[in-house]
């Protein structure tokens, strides 16, 4: 096992009901700054919900925080912020909203501009404190550090750092109005996000791979329940609860991490706007497949653990394991193929030659070059 | 899924080498009490890595405490930190001594007599913010708030709950010295741990029983290698990693606990001194079989899933899994029974006779009453 530091102080507060104590939570005398996706918490009760707890709070609210938050977007609240004074953010919609508010809380205590902050960590200078009240379970952003923000004019994703929020609170039941398809790609977002994780190695911390196979397991269980009926409150928080604890840091102590097919994702979503959680079962199956001989045993685990395959060679093994995860995929509704999505492969050169331009290097083993994203991505037209 | 608020702050330090970074994370100015059991620390190197980093601190230490630790002995503790103003206390050894600075970290700010703060919480009136470096896998209280407290002069034992621990060093290396004896206790305790938030209904939280069937089947496969060799460092960290995790509350978000178990192991321990680890594995086999038919679909799913018990009809398979079950414990080199263990009926008898002056109910149904201990109890001599 690696040698890790492990601390994560959001407090989660969970279950029916539980934005009411929203009141009890944010800090009294604040000057706060309610941030906002497109509207859609109008349409399912959560606006009415947070409004009424926020009865006799000083705030104002920021709307227009758009899917892959656009640093030209959140540079606004950051202005409003200065000019007024804010003390405590306060997110209220999907991981984009969060995202966003977590650039925002830290562009609004320095004099850097927001996109410098996103591409040179070292400008950070600490952070307005930021809670959430979080509708769409897919990022974890609820709880953890991170955050992915997108420049439009440079056509860029990239990911950054923060620190925690202090709370979020997670009502399984602002999630039955979601759009089918955001409830597919969150299923497959904290799906990924669990094999990021883990599918390394083996014999390197058995304790987390076997939380990350359950969490593997228990979404793969419940997916066709939230797919039947998105009302099945019980489903809906295993599957909300699912996506927290698949990106907070609980499956990642002392283990090397991957992420591979997040970095060639981001490019897929840069380029074409296709939803980040869908862009990552394009990927994965590739990455798996022309990574095998170094994630073979760890592969072949995941395939018994998880999926039960225990009969052929080990690369037929393999490739039924690689197929299981794909149909899984699939059965979410999902296309897993570009020319599937239209897109083409001007698209897979122009990431192939990003990669090559920065020089960056995937993977655990920082070993997969452009050469390798070439390979990855030609599988996957 | 039951509604829930967790947040856990103490910040984890994992593996070799890190007690050094004891000088960067305690407060500097502070006047910090360090708290020791009976001298271990002193043969292991523990002692000497934590006195090094403790250089240019003013700090004293606290030797005494005794596994089960005794408000007699915590008092005097507790005496030192008001004469001299100690503002941070470091527990450093294992369960018992950081259970036992809980207690001295709260009585040191109040007026009340330690005892009195353990039989009534509505006195709890703050406390010194306090760490560890803990050095016994077993009983999680290194990243909880919980703590055992037991009372010499009138024989009883029960629970205290503090703050958390601001952080816990643990340095799998610590704990190859362990006397055998401890390490099995140490694994017993765990899984009960584990067993006590798990054993209860099933579908309430599938993926908290994922995690929880994850830490029972670590613990299951790496027992035998750590009790095969204690300084194997993987095997260790494993086994420490796991004790941690099992008693965090990572794994009892949302759903009901059990703990009568350990309310009954607790009376064992505080008429016998039993260790703790070893009377809950001579307590657990009964409570699963007298209260099969509450318990019996979930302890058919644990035997299924973690035992790959399938075969034979409802009541044979549940028979099967208890016997499993102990058959581990046994695996251990812990006997199961009171018998074994020079423990007599009068024991049983007097520990029946509590709970009826008491009128304590317990169980997650509150619905295990003296009668239903007695039975218990009268399996196991």
């Amino acid at each position: 096992m690696n040698n890790f530091i492990f601390q994560n102080p959001t407090k989660l507060i969970f279950g029916k009901g539980q934005i009411a104590r929203l009141s009890k939570e944010l800090p009294k005398g604040s000057k706060i700054l309610v941030t906002f996706g497109g509207g859609s918490v109008k349409k399912n009760g959560v606006y009415e919900q947070v409004t009424a707890a926020l009865e006799g709070f000083d705030y104002q609210e920021f709307w227009g925080i758009e899917p892959n938050p656009k640093v030209e977007t959140l540079r606004k609240a950051v202005e409003i912020c200065k000019r007024d004074g804010v003390d405590f953010l306060l997110a209220v919609g999907g991981g984009s909203v969060l995202d966003g508010t977590k650039l925002i809380a830290a562009a609004a205590v320095v004099d850097t501009d927001a996109w410098e902050l996103v591409c040179n960590p070292k400008l950070y200078g600490g952070t307005l404190p930021f809670a959430s009240v979080m509708t769409l379970p897919a990022t974890g952003s609820e709880m953890n550090r991170g955050a992915v923000i997108s420049n439009l004019a440079t056509g860029e994703k990239y990911a950054f750092y923060n620190t925690y929020p202090q709370f979020s609170i997670l009502d399984p039941q602002t999630t039955f109005s979601l759009p089918p398809y955001q409830v597919a790609c969150g299923l497959a977002d904290t799906f990924v996000h669990v094999m990021e994780q883990y599918l390394t190695a083996t014999d390197i911390a058995p304790l987390m791979d076997r939380w990350a196979e359950g969490v593997l397991q228990t979404i793969i269980e419940v997916a066709p329940k939230v797919r039947a009926d998105q009302t099945d409150y019980d489903a809906m928080a295993t599957y909300m609860l699912s996506a927290t604890m698949g990106l907070n840091g609980f499956i990642a102590m002392g283990v090397p991490q991957d992420w591979a097919t997040h970095m060639i994702g981001h490019e897929i979503t840069a380029l074409t706007a296709l939803t980040h959680g869908h862009s990552l079962v394009v990927v994965l199956p590739a990455v798996m497949d022309v990574m095998r001989e170094q994630k073979g045993d760890k592969i072949l685990q995941y395939g018994q653990r998880v999926w039960g395959i225990t009969e052929g060679s080990y690369d037929e093994r393999i490739d039924k394991t690689i197929a299981a995860t794909e149909e899984f995929f699939r059965s979410l509704g999902l296309q897993t193929r570009l020319s599937e999505l239209n897109i083409g492969k001007e698209v897979a050169e122009q990431i192939v030659l990003r990669f090559k331009e920065r020089g960056t290097l995937l993977g655990e083993n920082s070993n997969i070059d452009y050469l390798t994203v070439e390979k990855i991505l030609n599988q996957r037209l």
